[in-house]
């Protein structure tokens, strides 16, 4: 791929492809002074998008959830976003969809029932949350002392920028010489982290959170790959104390997929390196998305 | 006042003063993309800033909780200020400071201790948070169903855009018929509602919780005019129930002082009108502002 003014990413506002470096949004746009605005990443591996009908699902539900309509259907959207990963050229992208409030409409009352809502669409070099090398030896959680926000303040089923909490627990991460954390509601139960999806396996059980979390894409592709692998996965609470004593944690997201952690809290999981039923689901993910699974193949040459 | 570029306001970022509608932040920024960000607004009354030095001291202080530094002292924020609302020629203006975690820096890890924190200031026409007709009628203000984000996920007095909550409560209040909200804690007490602090007044005392909300300069203000005036003023946990069965109750924020309501989940108080305290604090209020009360006068000739 050669270098052209797209290559670090391409992005469509207001009716407009432009590259990513000029991408910006207005001081005074609610979607950035109120972080009145959701959203959506879907992946690209390969050449292909990876559940993106999912994702479009996910992110209409959210736009509902928050009385934002950008005047868009679906299938512009998915148009949007191919043309963006197609002036980049990229075969592995990080594609965001942003639908913002916007400023409030010249002569009316200050609510932001009064905004002209808009789509930003964008593509830009595949981004992994958890790095490929911290993957292969396992991610080093800790669980943060902040507590996750509440769902009956900021719906974290509704993809939000709501992240004061989750950055502080990458603060106490850094700061105890951790990867990345998780945080738990105000019960003591697990919730998720910054940016990704937790699970714990204990006796050969896979568990997820049934709340206070992100209904993830790649967390479906999880139940999924469990019942094609003969694996129990059970969507139910998880106490903070379950996950400390759990013989295998993993994470998962669009930007890294299933990403094997190896110690809490300090504590070694197993030999200190991603357990065996975490790596077997990262391995096949991969392989199965190598394979062309739930993928959307984009045409480069139009 | 001719028009002129800067007229619609004026703004400062990365060493360079620019008209309002030219400033915009890069859609990657993490300011934006996780509401990594605090800010402060100070108001512009009659040529001279309210508090400079009080808002000044709170957005410092907002900078260090969260780990923000954008390399310039409270004195180069002052000049920038000053900069700003002398170039729009504004007698009244709002005038807003941020500090923006902004990208990480090239090469370093994807954290945000590893981003080129920066400092955007800009000053715009004034912006009332309730307009003078419904402050002169008295606000219609409803106790929202959404509970604010606890002050252990998110701290309130750290000024921030994490609006999820108080947005909804603007739609429940709209769909109510009312003008704005009031948000209770997780244990039913008062907290604060979009962008201002809450007071009750009960026979002939001024209260005003002590947690869950922002530390406002207004409020500070109220607190001042009540020992003038000979009036008792309490900081204490306020009730659901204090509130809806309250003499008096009105709102006080930089974007609008003192701002009395008249009626609380369609109950009215009194007559229908301000009460008697509010009306006095309001009254007050403006008459020392327009006397020099704590301002700092702009040379616009500069």
């Amino acid at each position: 791929m050669s270098t052209t003014p797209w290559s670090g990413g391409a992005a469509y506002m207001h009716g407009r492809y432009m590259p990513l470096e000029e991408a910006a949004i207005p001081v005074t746009d609610l979607a950035y002074r109120r972080s009145d605005v959701t959203y959506d990443v879907v992946g690209v591996w390969g050449g292909a998008f990876f559940r993106l009908d999912d994702h479009l699902r996910r992110f209409r539900k959210s736009m509902t959830a928050l009385r934002l309509d950008p005047g868009v259907s679906d299938d512009e959207i998915r148009t949007v976003a191919t043309e963006c990963v197609r002036r980049t050229g990229l075969r592995e992208a990080y594609v965001a969809m942003d639908c913002l409030r916007g400023a409030v409409k010249p002569g009316m009352p200050r609510h932001p029932l009064n905004c002209q809502n808009y789509l930003l669409v964008y593509a830009m070099p595949w981004v992994w949350a958890i790095s490929p090398e911290v993957q292969e030896r396992g991610a080093h959680l800790i669980i943060a002392k902040t507590p996750r926000i509440p769902e009956a303040s900021v719906d974290p089923t509704v993809k939000n920028f709501h992240w004061g909490d989750l950055t502080r627990g990458l603060m106490e991460a850094y700061d105890r010489g951790a990867d990345t954390c998780v945080l738990l509601d105000y019960e003591g139960f697990v919730t998720e982290g910054p940016g990704f999806n937790v699970f714990s396996v204990t006796g050969g059980v896979v568990a997820t959170p049934d709340r206070g979390a992100l209904e993830g894409i790649t967390r479906m592709s999880v139940i999924e790959l469990c019942e094609g692998l003969g694996i129990k996965s059970e969507i139910r609470r998880i106490s903070a104390m379950e996950l400390r004593d759990a013989d295998e944690i993993f994470l998962a997201t669009t930007a890294g997929g299933i990403m094997p952690a190896a110690r809490i809290d300090g504590r070694i999981m197993g030999n200190d390196r991603p357990g065996p039923i975490s790596a077997k689901l990262r391995e096949t993910f991969w392989a199965k998305r190598a394979q062309g699974w739930h993928a959307t193949p984009i045409d480069y040459g139009a």
